[in-house]
């Protein structure tokens, strides 16, 4: 939308989003069958059904005597049961015998237990009389202290949903399956295309004027920490037909793409052009009432989605977050929610107070500290261009849209920058 | 210390932390030069000085005019300055005219000021009249919408301070400044040493009695999660010489040992006395008031942590998490606060009243969901050997020391899953 200046008009950050989603669904990264131990993090792509019984066999739980129960009702500390004892069960062994009427087998945890046993007494509940009478002084219910074969999983039960994020204790659950194979979706390759005729690698000489890349940097590791694999392009001149071709070539494979901008006007409206070039719906929105980031595009090339992202360092960060990572969430194929969500909040008191313009949604970087045993956030008001702002936050405060500005003491949610 | 029956007695969490804490400096990995691509969330051995002045010229925040603010002074929209348009300034070059008085050159955002302006006036406040006039309707303050050349980073000035997590902002400062290569510490190695006579590996049939090698599989993922590298040595059986050459061997590339168990007395006493026997000051604490994880073994072999864990998987993630990220934390050669540790919690509500024993720290594994706007904690009560009340958990919560237990409605701290 242009306003009456002929100027493109900026939208709401949730407009944005609204925008971005209703294009949903985007391209999805294939599935691929992987050694569990290269999964970690990775989402599962079908159901995973338990091979067989898990545990295979009645498994003690203590240290103790597999028994019968029935053989220490009433059993007290005054009137102990009296059992005879069968040779010991040792670890990853079948016990060669079964327990009759008035037996008892010593048991480790883990132990499997012997036919005609159903539960086991702690060790701290029975003292040895000789080397064949141990004594029970506390009664033991049947099953009691026991997980039976099948307890922990069933064969042919789902133990882990389509869509699941692989945690380090549910490979650990494969692996006690049996389970060393797994399918799950490819991490989304990114790609990012750097432009900007003032832009040189970061390992070469400058001269007056130029500025070294530094966007492709920050992007490659909040892709990684996002789940995605980055994949750099390099560095073009602001002509359409280069820009294009990139574009173009990225399009074969790549599950998103970045282009790292090229601050000025001419630039960002060469990338919209390329965008909407290229492929159906294009260009979704081109500016978005957000500081740092209102030069930002958001578009879809078919069902890739493309971004055009503004030059400045602070604003990298900050559209990643709200308008990358949800989207890179999607195409991963997680069934997240807003509890495994990786954002992580801390409360804090503002140390001074901010003014913000109404009408725009104001990011601003704070550094937290402690004084009196409470929290409190500095403000890092530094003109958008700098860096040293961002290395020197430890994250995020938000001023909404309607809001005026925040008063000193006022208490602010941080979002802590994700590493 | 034993009590009246011989036993040996529990100490609280605290204490045993206490004790370990106590033994620090742990062994640190050494220091190593990388290229800065590949220190995504390591942490620097050495303070980063900026090299030169970061910008290297005065640049341009916004698209719009260079001028002598001198010249604006005093400008509205019915008294408007009137300027003569030079020729524009390219991105990436250096302007090779300077501004006389009564001048302005077109700039775009990140552009470099020529020799005579200090300033920059936004393209919104200015007006082309003809193709030379422009007339400016707002007046800029001098230094307005400029970066100055070093007020990023100044030259020789500290950027990032020893002990500093590296995270995708940081990167691409050092990128920015043209520092290519960092010094950074190596991730702490981490030997994980499985035991157990009825432990056979994942990919293996298991006989009767037999359980597959689970806790390797989780260790190994919540090593890489807080910053290790896992090395697995392999499984052993539960005899002295065996465990005692595996360490020892282990001792000369790790920095830190975990032995996972081998769940009864036995194997545990055979932990405690190769600890014990391989250097001081050997085991500093044997079962801990927690459940799960009573059997954990703590200790430190000259200057290496070693840890004994319990053969429960759920024991694992809680003792993990309790005795060994910290541990791992203050290896890594971090300065963490709390601010920057990775902890994520969540406020909720308990969904049923629980009872614990008073005299010991209990943690259980919780599923998260919203009921009418709030967030539910289900606890999940199952035996203590089961994997798959780990799978289905969001995180934990901790039933203290000295609380008998919660009510159903209470509000309760869930500790979130890390990856």
């Amino acid at each position: 939308m242009k306003d009456m200046l002929g100027r493109e008009e900026l939208i709401p950050v949730e407009k944005a989003l609204e925008l971005l989603f209703a294009y949903a669904p985007f391209k999805r990264p294939a599935e691929i069958s992987l050694p569990i131990d290269k999964t970690y993090g990775m989402i599962i792509s079908r159901d995973v059904i338990s091979p067989e019984d898990l545990p295979s066999f009645h498994r003690s739980t203590v240290d103790g005597f597999a028994v019968n129960s029935a053989d220490t009702f009433g059993a007290t500390e005054g009137m102990p049961s009296y059992l005879n004892m069968k040779t010991e069960i040792f670890m990853g062994e079948t016990p060669r015998f079964s327990l009759g009427k008035g037996e008892a087998a010593k048991i480790a945890t883990g132990g499997m237990l012997p036919d005609g046993s159903d539960s086991v007494v702690m060790l701290e509940h029975t003292q040895q009389v000789d080397e064949i009478i141990i004594e029970v002084v506390k009664p033991v219910s049947p099953g009691e202290n026991v997980i039976h074969a099948g307890e922990d999983a069933k064969k042919g039960k789902c133990i882990l949903k389509s869509g699941h994020r692989l945690r380090p204790q549910d490979i650990g659950a494969l692996a006690g399956l049996g389970i060393t194979d797994v399918w799950v979706y490819r991490r989304p390759q990114v790609s990012i295309v750097s432009t900007g005729d003032e832009i040189v690698p970061a390992d070469k000489p400058v001269k007056p004027g130029q500025v070294r890349d530094i966007n492709s940097y920050t992007l490659a590791g909040l892709i990684s920490g996002a789940g995605g694999i980055p994949v750099k392009k390099g560095i073009f001149s602001d002509k359409y037909d280069l820009i294009k071709d990139v574009i173009e070539n990225s399009l074969r494979d790549s599950d998103m793409i970045l282009i790292s901008g090229g601050s000025s006007v001419g630039t960002k409206d060469v990338t919209a052009k390329v965008i909407n070039d290229l492929g159906r719906p294009g260009v979704l929105f081109h500016g978005v009432s957000l500081k740092p980031g209102k030069p930002m595009i958001g578009g879809v090339i078919e069902n890739t989605p493309v971004f055009g992202l503004p030059g400045h360092p602070a604003a990298v960060n900050i559209c990643f977050e709200i308008f990358i990572r949800p989207v890179l969430g999607i195409q991963s194929g997680a069934r997240e929610n807003r509890f495994n969500s990786r954002k992580r909040t801390i409360q804090a008191k503002i140390a001074r107070n901010i003014s913000s313009s109404p009408g725009r949604e104001e990011h601003i970087g704070v550094a937290l500290e402690e004084r009196d045993g409470e929290i409190w956030a500095a403000p890092l008001l530094g003109k958008s261009g700098l860096i040293t702002t961002l290395t020197g936050a430890d994250g995020t405060i938000v001023i909404p849209l309607r809001k005026l500005g925040i008063y000193e003491g006022d208490t602010v949610e941080v979002t802590i920058f994700n590493e």
